[in-house]
């Protein structure tokens, strides 16, 4: 792909979304293709995280990245120039994807078997975590400068998140973000969740975020 | 006041939105208090920005802050600990205020004329920007961390914003933030935004949003 492919979605019937998400799911399943989610506030740095790591791994995986937002293709661009497919959505207003949207991305990819969508959601940390949108799992970045009391205001982003990044670690000593608190406010929305430091930016820790997707995509991938 | 009052919004009623909300601004008029709707994404730096500001004036006017989250207490508290009277509106998962909340908070304040009333309103550069509260003036802060390029994927907040506060300016030699191209990208959706530049955290410049307050506030609490 060399030029941004934008895609202004249709309007979506909310009461047929959990129905649709759950069959996308299920085919991409069948399929051994890897959909996730990625969601944060906007400007946590959800597009200089795919850079760093999807250029680890597309020599080998077959990869594309879906990116919505209300307006602009800035992010779709800059996932092109770094050599991973991408399509821009815009939402018409909307606050969040759904599963119509993604239903939207994928017959605009139905041309190549990909290994690992990515959807990269509006950024926005209320409305994004109320939608299924058919993906196999649920990843939110939590930038340094955005503050550890975030799980307290927007309690179903955390409770609903496989993976939590923690993003901006270079710019810790800028900030006050303590650890252990917001660890502590994150296992309290969901015992279950991982957090991984990272920076984008400066490359550190990113190796445990692409770890953490091979992981994935072995199990995705392989097996029946 | 000592204790944080919390209310739990009653369900609004949309298509009685606009003309709430211009009952409530007119009101507002007639009794010279000035409402001023304060908007961001999340940890851009509303409440500190607020406490910074608002103990600079609080001795003069009589203010009082309205706080909207989908959960928790966490800034009620921090704007009451600066001595400054705050309520917290719960907003019951919804991603943004409405002029039916700012009606259930202003009747709990109806005890004593104000002179400022700001709601610090949810997260959110979408929703939030797309519902008349009732408010006199919209102003948005935008922190560094955030990037220059906001204004191309959130239209609709800087089309309706009178003042932009760029916030965390301690911390722009950590962030690839270009200020020009940042002006640019407002003033093509406004031409009229006014832009001030600050540190809530280290009180840099935030005399000048001091001064635009008290312009403000002499403005409506004066004159017929």
């Amino acid at each position: 792909m060399d030029e941004v492919k934008v895609i202004e979605v249709k309007k979506s019937i909310e009461a047929d979304n959990n129905a649709l998400a759950s069959q996308i799911r299920n085919k991409l399943s069948e399929e051994k293709t890897l959909l996730l989610n990625l969601m944060s506030s906007p400007g946590s740095g959800k597009t200089t995280t795919l850079v760093s790591t999807l250029t680890k791994l597309k020599d080998k995986w077959k990869i594309a990245v879906v990116e919505a937002d209300v307006d602009s293709t800035v992010d779709a661009k800059t996932i092109l120039d770094a050599g991973i497919d991408a399509i821009q959505l815009h939402t018409g207003g909307m606050c969040h994807m759904d599963a119509v949207m993604t239903q939207q991305a994928l017959d605009e990819l139905a041309g190549e078997k990909q290994d690992l969508i990515i959807l990269e959601n509006i950024g926005n940390l209320i409305c994004t975590a109320g939608f299924d949108v058919g993906a196999h799992l649920n990843i939110n970045i939590l930038s340094v400068p955005e503050g550890d009391d975030k799980p307290l205001k927007y309690p179903k982003m955390f409770e609903k998140t496989n993976l939590v990044l923690v993003n901006k670690i270079d710019a810790m000593e800028f900030f006050d973000f303590d650890k252990s608190k917001f660890e502590e406010n994150v296992y309290m929305r969901n015992p279950k969740a991982r957090i991984i430091y990272i920076s984008a930016k400066t490359g550190e820790n990113i190796d445990e975020f692409v770890k953490w997707l091979e992981d994935e995509l072995v199990k995705h991938t392989s097996g029946a």
